[in-house]
């Protein structure tokens, strides 16, 4: 059981609300160091077997095609979520 | 001008309609491998200066008390986006 994970963003020139929502939220709630803030999506996509290049080539494409708009978005990331093996770092969780 | 990269994800036991959505509609866009998808966010946090541990550790406080609903999402990656580098790979990019 494979996962592979597409991260999609607002293109850079391109208005983002929600980011603008955060970023003035921020500084108000103790966090003044941040200043900007984009938001954008991450999916998860599980396959049955193991994450093949066939596979990740398919995500690619679900992404372009499903996951994003391309008008307005940019596919950032396409990965195999075990090999790339995102994570909180101890020293900051908690 | 370093960047903090926040990803959240709904909680594994958590309902996630939007992802239920993608997932009934890419086999029938020819996406057929995919077995289930989860949706959550991505947050791009801007500093002015470097991305240091401090930086970081405050970006994840920023992940659990402000980006993310502790009750239903678990912030899932606290990292420095230029160290993690996120790319789509050339061999599955159209």
């Amino acid at each position: 059981m494979g996962r592979v994970v597409v991260d999609v963003m607002p293109k850079p020139e391109i208005l983002d609300p929600q980011g603008k929502a955060v970023a003035g939220a921020l500084p108000r709630l103790g966090f003044g160091e941040f200043v900007s803030v984009r938001q954008g999506k991450r999916f998860e996509l599980e396959v049955a077997g193991p994450v093949t290049p066939e596979v990740l080539a398919a995500a690619a494409r679900a992404a372009e095609q499903v996951l994003s708009n391309p008008v307005i978005e940019d596919v950032v990331r396409v990965a195999d979520l075990d090999a790339v093996g995102d994570a909180v770092p101890a020293e900051v969780a908690r």
